[in-house]
């Protein structure tokens, strides 16, 4: 029994990025829900299904359970789930199951948070000193610290440049402009981009994610149901997820991640290969994150994702228009729920100076867990 | 497209309940995990799916990424639940849906603690600080605590007495004698019980659920898959939800709660109602809880449970023998895991003594969240 093709989004709500005064992560997730529902002409209680993860400035097991009180829904499924930035594709997969086989019918799916003026996130100390607890013994604390690694081992073994992980930056930023909602829009240059202080060499400031406050909601129903809707429907034509568990204890995932095998898992499911994505909404935590899921996912040949991007084909006209929201990088950091927002609007067309023209079919990427979590996402337009 | 029979269980491992000296959360996982293994004749590189909830003594967002490093496994699709006492039933859901729709082939749901031998749990305090702040205000803190505004409410609506109560407690101990994994299988008489102190009026000592070392795993895969393999499987045939998300802020769900939603959805799918039933395991936290399930499920009448209990109905050999195991009551409390492997178990028929002749159909009722969160299965031994 295949998935593909059984659910789709129908309903897409998000908030401003960036800095928001007197915003709560409550606040904004209530904002995005708002949203989502008006742009899927539907009221609250048709909500039957409540799909959230746990914001990064205050993790709660019983998150679901909170939140969905606040918003005051009595819902048939509930679904919370934690895989770092896999997270927001693995809950539209949640989602996209419930909706297929019934256990509910309208499915919410919802993440914010106020990272950006809230109260500074205990959750990364807390997990990490059990997740990474030999590392930490060693100083590496911290995503940049953590992931430097990664993109220290992937210059060296295929000879990417500094310029090749600053195209990937610029090119978002290039992007954001385009987007009266990102958080930072204004111009970067590469030179602008060079002379910028390292964070956790190789990863200079503009090689890692911006904190923002923001929030996404995101709607699922059958695609049955889907087609009675205000929006045209996107469908989820394919979803993978793969998990390395062992993390960044095995030397081979220092630069060839789960992405792999989830990407050829969504392949699969939906009928479609590289060469059949117009849009890729990537998970951006890091530019060298990018380069190595770029390749992960057949976009281009191992070793060749920074030849990939420095020669352009990651901004809009090029081969594969990624990010076109600005990404996480310049638009900001939402685990990853930005990337899915961004797709459903590509594949509806309403972009406007951003749109990827006749866009179809989109790939987004979830990546997270201390690089063991990885989680992907295929939509359409059109069932193919 | 109906999710009912499409998965089955078909590997279940426990370990002994009880006090425990030497093990840990993990390695009670590591033991149940090897013997539901084991049952299913499966190796454990054939996992490719891990269904986890975070232990109540050491809760920790990233649990599943931990468990799954410690097993050394690689799986294709990862969910980390926390739905209180509703968990178990919601992750087997999870898998059956992830199952059935080819996102993993072979599904491991895995809980454990050390609960009884380990540290004391900071779990509760920490989440009912944000989930239940009125009531901790006015000193309402604890499970019998809490649990005894309904108990108290439901004797007041429907005239129960401590005998109907008493009487849960001491059917299930009963059958807690005929399991020699249970933790206490010491003979409990009516006298004992109502000699015992409360612990929070009207709730006794054994009225509420014990404390426990131990751990359950179990595997489930897709119906066709499931037939070769070493056990008769066990189908998955009905599941529900609900979630009453204010909780006890609402007197209506003081002695009713979300289980009548769960289960009517749970019978509609299997398409068996309450007559059919052969053997019910229920959440039995406290006596009450399972008084109000029973009416819930359909199984007597609104404010009928008492009688019914009374009148031996819920013993071996009565009309709905029910926690036959022992329960979390006599066995052990491993938030509802337990009632899902003898589920199983009686439907394979092997039980011996405390074996309910031909056991064709069981439900497996999951509570809690603050009696806000419900899930139900229906299990069968045939596709009916």
């Amino acid at each position: 029994m295949s998935l593909s093709n059984r659910a789709a989004i129908v309903g897409v709500g998000t908030t401003r990025f960036g800095k928001l005064p007197g915003s709560t992560a409550w606040s904004l997730q209530a904002e995005a829900v708002r949203n989502a529902l008006a742009d899927a002409g539907l009221r609250k209680d048709d909500v039957d299904g409540l799909f959230t993860e746990s914001q990064f400035s205050e993790p709660l097991l019983l998150h679901g359970h909170l939140l969905g009180r606040m918003l005051g829904l009595r819902p048939n499924f509930l679904s919370t789930q934690s895989l770092g930035g896999a997270t927001a594709c693995a809950l539209v997969q949640h989602a996209a199951m419930a909706v297929a086989g019934g256990m509910c019918e309208i499915a919410l799916c919802v993440y914010g948070d106020n990272a950006k003026t809230g109260p500074p996130p205990i959750f990364g100390l807390a997990q990490m000193g059990r997740g990474q607890a030999d590392e930490i013994a060693y100083g590496m604390l911290g995503g940049p610290i953590m992931e430097a690694r990664s993109a220290m081992r992937y210059m060296h073994e295929f000879g990417a440049t500094h310029e090749m992980l600053g195209s990937v930056a610029v090119a978002f930023r290039e992007h954001a402009a385009l987007n009266p909602d990102a958080q930072y829009g204004d111009p970067l240059t590469m030179e602008e981009y060079l002379a910028a202080p390292f964070v956790a060499e190789p990863l200079r400031k503009f090689d890692c994610t911006v904190t923002t406050d923001g929030a996404v909601a995101l709607i699922l129903t059958s695609a049955e149901r889907a087609r009675d809707l205000a929006q045209a429907p996107v469908f989820v034509a394919g979803m993978g997820q793969a998990h390395n568990l062992d993390g960044l204890e095995d030397r081979e995932h220092y630069t060839r991640f789960a992405g792999a095998r989830s990407s050829e898992r969504a392949y699969e499911m939906a009928g479609v290969g590289p060469d059949d994505v117009d849009t890729a909404q990537l998970y951006d935590c890091f530019t060298s994150t990018v380069l190595i899921t770029l390749e992960d996912y057949g976009f281009c040949k191992k070793g060749e994702g920074g030849h990939f991007a420095l020669d352009g084909e990651l901004r809009l006209g090029g081969e594969l228009p990624s990010n076109t929201d600005g990404g996480m990088l310049s638009g900001g950091n939402l685990t990853g729920w930005g990337q899915i927002a961004e797709a459903v609007r590509q594949l509806r067309g309403g972009c406007g100076e951003r749109q990827v023209p006749d866009a179809e079919v989109a790939v987004v990427s979830g990546h997270g867990g201390f690089q063991a979590a990885h989680a992907t996402l295929i939509l359409t337009n059109e069932v193919r």
